[in-house]
């Protein structure tokens, strides 16, 4: 079986990953559509050597397609979901407008694939960081009970989309060349900086990002009950996210236990040369399909409790690659 | 009175902001000896607009020198120092060679400028992290008890010295023109990356770096009940240290009562502006005696926990500015 699949927000950063990941893990695509803002509409982008046309997205325009991937920013898909919904397509979104309503799937497929089957049409693919930590905490929730979490995170341009990332290192060169630079994207300076997350400032003082990686972390682990805390900080690094994760458990656990579960869990590798003082590194993780896990010690601070260290590639596993992911396993599905 | 001061490592980094600080902030000076390797020797540096020249340690050096303000690596410090103290000369040592001896006061100024007096000729400057974590939490410690703190840093080229800034400055360089480099002072790609602290790893996994946050937090609020954690990263910033601090408290604290004594707390600022998602980054710190503290919040995580962030110039309070502080207090006592 193949399938009329769409991306909205073709030409965006996780857009183009989208498109290269189709290509390469040979998804099976009867036809691919691709839409595109109004000023993009008419220009293509290249897929298996053929030149596809953007299209912009109009009323009936989802007639016909079977999945449509949408990462196209917050507000697209809050205007363009549920006409995809209602013209027959099975949406499965990158973005957070629905990730958090119910009978709307949140899947991370190596983590609760099972969840996949309750979608009334719409489906979610998670918040890039929460999708980094998951992978490398959740083979240890069932045997050990995760009770409580405290991240730090270094969040690449990436996730502000390309323009960001051109950004860093246009900003990044005229500083080195003691030249102006007029930001668009960032409010804040970025070359050789680092800021609070830019994501919008809650009343309790947590930032929206913050506060998904405490809802989304309770939606895929189902458990409501796991206390999260995390400051998230943009880092002038192009497109890996790292995090730095203190993880106390209801149960006795040691680093060994810890390495021996998350060595063979999928969608993770652990990378580490301790001779070297070699950890996971944003350059390690970039154009890389798994999560780098490393540097896993007993807290000395307290019983129960573990560090981690974990970075992934924000645009692939971060989203693009996860949502194609859940593709895959739509159709999976399907057919069997 | 005024004193005969000597700098041994006049020509590094911290060297350099020593030589900047004497004269900005009036040290009672009457004679100033710059010491430097002997590669540096014969040279000059520029003081109050006339050059002095630098020196090589050798025996004897020491005699007639009242203080002696020593940055030149730890292996200078094991090397030298003794022969200071015997000289003559009382040391306020920049490094971590003697910090966690008993007799050598560790001093931030600001907190714990009683245990000045029990010197026997050897005072140490603490780790620069450290200093700018203890100088947001301390003036909290004696009204609510801090039970434990788990750190996560952001760390500058600088703690590794002038050579790590210009390494960071050329390797970006090179990257943005698709130039190779070669590195000479870190290991790790640093240009767009980040890394755990290119300190020691210890049999704990923990490094050198991280301990030193525990035991010198220990050592300087003289309670080692406090329980300490910490993830020391190295990321593409070039002089300023920032720290996501969460902090539980023996007894119940609001964010308002956190605001409340650290608005008025010697050495450091609240800056913020919420509306613009406005907190302390490095670039506001560079160059600032103040640390710079804000986003505090009530952790939603657990009961009497705070998140904290705080950024301090690793070069000016993290390490010159806080030694020429003990070396003014030093001789504040002596007059008095």
């Amino acid at each position: 079986m193949s399938y009329h699949l769409a991306i909205v927000g073709a030409t965006g950063a996780v857009g183009k990953e989208m498109l290269t990941l189709l290509e390469k893990r040979g998804f099976p695509l009867k036809e691919l559509t691709l839409f595109a803002s109004p000023k993009s509409a008419g220009k293509t982008l290249s897929f298996k050597g053929a030149d596809i046309s953007i299209k912009a997205l109009h009323e009936g325009c989802f007639k016909g397609i079977d999945i449509a991937l949408f990462s196209a920013g917050k507000k697209a898909s809050l205007e363009y979901v549920p006409q995809a919904v209602k013209e027959g397509a099975i949406v499965i979104d990158n973005g957070s407008a629905f990730r958090l309503m119910e009978n709307v799937p949140l899947i991370i497929p190596e983590i609760n694939a099972h969840a996949l089957k309750n979608h009334q049409g719409i489906i979610a693919s998670p918040n890039c960081t929460t999708t980094v930590m998951l992978i490398a905490l959740a083979p240890l929730h069932k045997p050990y009970t995760i009770k409580r979490i405290v991240a730090s995170t270094y969040q690449a341009a990436s996730g502000a989309g390309a323009l960001a990332m051109k950004e860093l290192e246009e900003e990044t060169a005229a500083v080195l060349n003691n030249k102006p630079y007029e930001r668009t994207v960032f409010t804040h300076p970025y070359a050789f900086n680092l800021f609070t997350h830019n994501s919008t400032l809650t009343e309790n003082g947590y930032v929206e990002e913050e506060l998904k990686m405490v809802f989304e972390t309770h939606k895929i682990l189902e458990d409501p009950s796991i206390k999260v805390t995390a400051t998230c900080v943009r880092v002038p690094v192009l497109r890996a996210h790292s995090i730095s994760l203190n993880v106390e458990f209801e149960k006795p656990i040691t680093k060994e236990n810890a390495y021996s579960l998350l060595k063979n869990a999928a969608g993770l590798k652990i990378l580490e040369d301790p001779s070297m003082n070699r950890f996971p590194m944003p350059l390690d993780a970039t154009g890389q399909d798994d999560i780098l896990v490393g540097r896993i010690r007993q807290d000395i601070s307290q019983a129960n409790t573990l560090e981690f260290w974990a970075v992934g590639d924000q645009l692939l596993k971060g989203a693009a690659l996860n949502t194609i992911q859940i593709a895959e396993l739509l159709c999976a599905q399907r057919v069997t």
